[in-house]
């Protein structure tokens, strides 16, 4: 899969080459080295610290100011009775098996894959097929070659078989999991040994608040809930209109059984979340849509993947909406602000796709789900989920607790309706039923249309009905028609009360820094092959770099003249004093995505001017220190490019690279 | 003492106000209020999220670009054994006593406190004095009066007892406040039971990393020690380079028993720390220490407080320095720093003040520590607090890991040392230890040169001499001089190997931003008080408010355009255009520190002419839609003061407020 990905200049991907550039200049590592690692979880090193930090302002300027969002914080640590009504406790688990053995805990549907795709593999290596290398943890890979026994051909049909179920392992249960290991005798890969049947272990971090354990409660595993539980406060701080959206940059956990693939599956995750909430009523239209309707975007759709094909086509949003491919224009109006997101932090658009969930993926609630995925060398990877939640949270909430999370509208043309009501005669239900008289107050009033209407069939038929109410002894309470008449009455209706939807756009912000650092790197042909990380003069970690020609104290007053320019800009900058050649320093600093350089040399002393060295062309240019600094500033807010820039100042040429 | 507190106008605070204008505008509550909420949990509404953001990129400003720190974002779930190494899982605790009865958990001192308090009171009150009350929650004090048994007199020297504990409490071990709960006989102050002794609570949150339940691991009490752990990787990165700083800013969490006092006190915070790693020796000077000698700053020190006074002296930081009251110039660059910080957003400097920690405040290896104290309505608080921490941190993590954390330095003069050197001779010393043969070769490379001089003597006098080695049975062994020699051997000296100090500011922000919302707060005089949040510009969570003077159709398009003005410019803004006066929308908005107004009127609609209003003083200008756009980018970013807009744009006259 991953032989088969290229850099943007069509350039074989190199993972270890790519991965040593990241460890080389501290982009990341696993957390605590020094006591062994532990897997999932990672440390940001300056540079892709500042690149976060860069995505996550741009963020905050594309969505949250540009659309008016309100912006939240909440806590990571949540309540369990929260998370067990919002379905996280019951069902936010994986399956695993456990090596009885050795005591190793392996995530089943990683254990069925590995084995069955190794077998495949073995099979074709019988059948004399090429092998495509799959790319593992070498010590894993040594392992695995050590417990395997030489090639084995599968019967045609058991290749079929296994085929198909890797291909729709994912819908299988735990139970069903189960049945496959015993059926085809799966085994612990690096033991050999028989595993236990697959348990569902729930990926929270549990843990308590307080000193007394009667108080359980879990790091969240998405910000979301936080955010509906404050719809009511936002609601009135909107003066009760709607739509509008909440969103919240935060951390959420996932308890990992077995982490692999990098920075795709973390432990610990920054998400960047959006609740859009919307009036289910009047197709969920956005006030902004016609502004971006004839944006074309490639949607991989259902229909488009039944049929076997993963090639997404490219469809004007409205059409898309139009034809009802996408449910609605709030959905649609965020797949295209989600593309144009990716674009401006300088994700490569030939390697992005909107993958519609097939039927079988979606929460049961959700009325459709597109992902944004981004292709990468691990394959393509889901990076934002943009999901129409329906009223389901704010429903499920209201009914846990008693507190209503829902909009009442006021309608311009109240209208009358008629409606069963029971009056109750109170001054005889209150010594009759004592304590429980107020619970049969409620029973009463939250019967439906329909059964007050039987009732008071009943009640004309027999002078008495029957009334469950839970509180009292028996559940039922038998009301005499001295006590309640039921009557039909005429009320105006003034307001609307209702549930509003959620469209939530939800974004992995490490997997699109990870995706967009493979998105960045490509390498220069030169003597030996040099690396380069071509980050967007906005997204850069650090802006310039300032290179004196050589070891000279003449260069000190003019670098310091320099640094103190950019510091009153705000420019991010690093100086490279050290004795190597210019072209060598730019070229490590190319590493590190630096997009522009800027040399003093000999002349510099004479003339005050200084050479601005373009990252990705390597193309300078020669001008005083003012123009220079401000082409640098014009670049970064990207109200120029370096091609105007190259084409309004004087080109310098040198034999330095 | 907070009845002392007041506005920057000199007002009385008053914080039942306060609190009612922070819940009203949404800038907090407590977290899963529709599930009853959960102490020290609190969310952040679109105000305070968006200061807290605007807050945290100009600390981003001031010190990691300004002073190129190197930005580090670390795991906060951390393995047992680290927090074991550091000592915060022996020592990261509180004391706590448990009502037996009703299973309640009492913070011990919080207890002892309480009651010795409470009993001071009442003395006063039998006494005949004025009683100051304690501010508190008011549910607990209906209690707390409902369990009073009217006023009791307390004898002088109980009186002049119990405030001598309550000035040392701090220094109470659990025993030792277990003695005075037995010899005051202190009760929960809730149900009059007698309480459990004081048993030591851990306040680390603890869970577990993975399924297995051998992986116990805490979410970090501080951003610390991943930095810590950093090191060497940064140090390299560096290119060797000392002193350099590391910063990161991120949550911590701390499982407070029994929470109060707001923000101030909170489970879950977000942390700015920075890490100065400085070589131990030159005296920890500062490259730019001269640039700031100058500036004053109120220090409180440790000798005035011990006389009793609360009063802090300027002094010019370099005067501090040189007479050795800040221990060095590294530190006091660091305070200089934090108070331009503080300036910077907003704090008013009369309710700022560096208090230093008493010696028997700091951590035993702390060799200075100062405390930025801002006052607000619960006191002097500590929002930054700045710490030498020694070599402790990367001499434990290096001791317990075998993993050096330490930098190593090229001598520019080498020079040449004569030392004792312990030569073993392998071929022998081989076949007779075995297996501990290596163990005896460390044992004698790790002897000391005065024990291998001594060693060198008896092995002259004896032929023999005695080892301890901790693996062999008996724990020594004999060495005859055939196996060992000892020697005196000449060796040049050309890298000095050290571990290097860390001086820490570590600044909690919440605390920060509560405070700043506090020194913000006044209330204006008129027909009824209108409260105003007097954020400077460049902090404020909204900058502009859009008025329409009424609603009126004619409007639309010139507040349009003034939005797609505003939004070119990235400039956030607030469109009011509910139907009230415009002196109330102003008002309502000035609760929400927006320092800027805009009104489009009829006059607008003539000649696109907008008035602009300050919040602070209520003056208006009237200029062109791009005069007053500009102005306000220019007040935005500290280019420019209203005062200086003020004159030179023409002023206009209203009766509107």
């Amino acid at each position: 899969m991953s032989s088969d990905y290229v850099t943007q200049k069509g350039q074989p991907f190199d993972r270890a080459a790519f991965e040593s550039l990241l460890r080389r200049k501290v982009f990341l590592w696993q957390s605590f080295e020094p006591y062994g690692s532990v897997k999932g979880l990672f440390d940001y090193g300056p540079p892709l610290e500042s690149l976060e930090n860069e995505i996550i302002q741009i963020w905050r300027e594309h969505f949250i100011r540009t659309e008016k969002m309100m912006a939240l914080k909440c806590s990571m640590l949540t309540p369990y009775e929260v998370l067990k009504t919002s379905g996280h406790v019951d069902r936010f688990a994986d399956f695993m098996c456990k090596d009885p053995k050795t005591g190793e805990i392996l995530r089943t549907d990683h254990l069925i894959a590995d084995v069955l795709e190794a077998r495949l593999r073995s099979d074709k290596e019988a059948r004399g097929e090429q092998v495509a290398e799959k790319e593992e943890d070498p010590k894993l890979k040594k392992k695995k070659a050590k417990a395997a026994k030489g090639a084995v051909k599968l019967d045609d049909a058991v290749r079929d078989e296994y085929n198909h179920v890797l291909a729709v392992l994912d819908d299988y249960t735990g139970e069903g999991m189960g049945e496959l290991i015993k059926k085809y005798d799966i085994r612990n890969p690096t033991t050999g040994n028989e595993v236990e049947p697959p348990v569902s272990v729930n990926l929270m971090f549990q843990t308590q608040i307080g000193a007394s354990s009667n108080a359980p409660a879990f790091l969240r595993p998405e910000t979301a809930q936080g955010q509906f539980l404050s719809f009511q406060k936002l609601f009135e701080f909107s003066d009760g209109q709607l739509p509008f959206a909440s969103a919240s940059i935060g951390y959420s956990f996932r308890n990992e059984l077995s982490p692999r693939a990098g920075l795709l599956r973390v432990r610990e995750f920054l998400m960047a979340e959006i609740e859009h909430f919307v009036d289910p009523e009047g197709g969920k239209k956005h006030p902004k849509f016609s502004a971006v309707k004839d944006i074309k975007l490639p949607l991989l759709s259902r229909t488009t993947q039944s049929s076997g094909s993963t090639k997404p086509e490219y469809v004007a949003i409205g059409d898309a909406v139009a034809s009802k491919l996408v449910d609605n224009e709030t959905l649609g109006y965020f797949l295209v602000r989600i593309m144009q997101f990716m674009q401006k932090i300088g994700i490569d658009m030939n390697k992005l796709r909107f993958r519609q969930h097939m039927e079988n993926e979606m929460a049961h609630y959700a009325s459709d789900c597109w992902d944004c995925e981004l292709l990468n060398s691990y394959g393509w990877t889901e990076c934002v989920g943009c999901a129409d939640r329906s009223a389901y949270d704010l429903s499920v909430h209201t009914k846990a607790t008693g507190v209503p999370l829902s909009a009442r509208e006021t309608l311009k043309e109240p209208y009358e309706v008629e409606e069963w009501v029971a009056v109750l005669d109170k001054k005889k239900s209150g010594p009759k039923f004592k304590k429980a008289a107020k619970d049969v107050e409620n029973a009463l009033d939250a019967l439906a249309q329909d059964m007050k209407e039987k009732l008071s069939l009943d009640m004309e038929k027999n002078g008495k009905v029957e009334l469950g109410v839970e509180s009292v002894e028996g559940g039922k309470v038998e009301l005499e028609k001295d006590v309640v008449t039921f009557e039909k009455q005429k009320r105006m209706v003034t307001t609307r009360e209702y549930v509003p939807n959620v469209i939530e756009p939800s974004f992995g912000i490490g997997r699109i820094l990870y995706s967009l650092m493979e998105h960045s790197y490509w390498t220069r042909e030169a003597d030996e092959a040099r690396s380069v990380l071509s980050f967007p003069p906005s997204v850069a970690p650090i802006k310039v770099l300032v290179v004196p020609l050589q070891r000279d104290v003449r260069f000190k007053p003019l670098v310091e003249q320099l640094e103190a320019k950019l510091d009153a800009k705000h420019i991010s900058y690093r100086v490279d004093q050290s004795g190597v050649s210019i072209g060598k320093r730019y070229s490590r600093n190319d590493e590190l995505g630096i997009p522009f350089g800027i040399t003093v040399d000999f002349e510099s002393i004479e003339d005050n001017t200084f050479t601005l060295r373009d990252r990705d062309s390597t193309k300078q240019v020669r001008a005083s220190e003012h123009d220079i600094v401000r082409a640098i500033s014009r670049m970064i807010k990207g109200k120029e490019t370096w091609e105007e820039v190259a084409a309004r100042l004087p080109a310098f040429e040198t034999s330095q690279e």
